[in-house]
């Protein structure tokens, strides 16, 4: 198959190392030309160019960039694809781009890995980065059968689980288990940064694996933090309020020195944090 | 030197490991008659009996109980112990202790490994375990110099560094880094567990490291959670309140859009966070 990828960094091109090794022919194009010649160099894919134009002879154009750049790359490749190429996206949220881009291109559907690592940009690129994640599907009405049956196709080798979920239902799963902890994380930081000088450098000295991991998803990359609640507010107000209530009771145990309700309390997080995690 | 350890546990039990391999003598006690043998039968002390009587001899006393039987067990040992030995715990908090603790023996000295696993009891004991960590050593006033220098001589050996701090500022410093983080991540877990079930279900399924990572000490002990509340309340409080004012204001900015701000916040926590953790 013919497959195009724009946004040549950690997904595209990962997901590029993959197609190859499948024997798919692959087209890339990157807005940085550097980008492109290396992905070309390391034989991530065949050819690619920062021009979209050079994308009119895919079969499916899968679109890799960052959130705010998926509903205007597509507009472009509109007016580039043959009326029956397939195009996609990777985007961590769906509600706010699925419907407006199935509009602009009725051959899309959209999804959504949920895989990654630190590392940004095409050197973080690398095969096996898919290997036993979740590949979120997230059709609409108006999306096309033989989309979504392509899409699943080209996923099943990649020895991932693919799921189908309705936009608004996908946002709100990871509004809870991605959004809301970064959030969370972030509020924590800041706080943390916030007592007088020796109280601060005691508690920087005493930091170790508690705060470290607590903080990790709070400290990372701005951009990603910002563009999470961007394109997912209102799944994500709707879970930050639950999460303010839940903080406000654990506050109000604490004040009303009811051991025994605050004991319940972590007895539940324990609890409910297994099917979570195992 | 004679060294006594009450409560043979993970702290207790590598501390007796550690020092055993100084050529240290060593006198064990655990509420537990198994676990007092099975201390003595894995060498980890010379002697061990639930009989706090038996420490008679000791030149200093590990308390390494949980936090609500560490002020119990100094009384008991107050009427044990030769007039110039040593008494000292491993508590994580240390202001609800130590006056109280230097008033019940004036040869007080408190103490505080930041070291743990997520393991517990006999079992737990490993050497090393305080390899590269931070002893907090918690003087007041009527703390005896050579109660602190005795101590200090003690964990010289252990690869650790010794820090000193009065309890107050150690248990706002812990109230930030340790006891905050697991109430933030305590009603993170409890929030997540409050969707409908298809949402819940997703949630739960697409749930990966970043999830993991941020819930994992809420998700721990449920006693410890609740000791560290009950006895550092104060610190916690005054924690809890400042990230309660951070978590406000940043879901303000998501409900007023407010991005180029979400942004500066996730830039400031990113900046924050690295004192912290390197």
């Amino acid at each position: 198959m013919k497959i195009g990828i724009v946004g040549l960094g950690l997904i595209g091109g990962s997901l590029a190392l993959e197609f190859g090794k499948q024997g798919h022919e692959l087209w890339g194009s990157s807005r940085s030309a550097a980008t492109c010649q290396i992905a070309v160099d390391r034989h991530v894919v065949h050819r690619a160019s920062p021009d979209l134009a050079s994308l009119a002879p895919v079969d499916i154009a899968f679109i890799c960039t960052p959130i705010p750049y998926v509903l205007p790359t597509l507009k472009t490749l509109a007016g580039i694809l043959r009326p029956e190429a397939i195009a996609t996206d990777v985007a961590s949220v769906k509600g706010a781009i699925v419907t407006a881009a199935t509009e602009l291109w009725p051959n899309f559907v959209g999804g959504h890995p949920m895989a990654g690592t630190t590392q940004q940009g095409i050197d973080a690129a690398q095969f096996d980065l898919f290997a036993g994640c979740t590949y979120v599907i997230t059709p609409v009405k108006q999306t096309q059968p033989e989309a979504i049956s392509t899409l699943e196709s080209l996923m099943q080798p990649l020895n991932l689980t693919v799921v189908t979920a309705a936009p608004e239902i996908h946002d709100a799963a990871v509004a809870w288990i991605s959004h809301l902890p970064a959030m969370v994380s972030a509020a924590l930081v800041t706080a943390c940064g916030t007592p007088p000088p020796e109280e601060l450098q005691l508690a920087q000295q005493l930091a170790s694996s508690g705060f470290r991991d607590t903080s990790r998803v709070g400290g990372g990359n701005p951009e990603l933090g910002t563009a999470m609640a961007q394109f997912n507010r209102e799944a994500l107000l709707r879970s930050l309020y639950t999460y303010r209530d839940r903080l406000d009771g654990l506050i109000q145990l604490v004040e009303a020195e009811d051991w025994s309700g605050l004991f319940e309390l972590f007895q539940q997080a324990r609890v409910w944090r297994v099917p979570f995690v195992e």
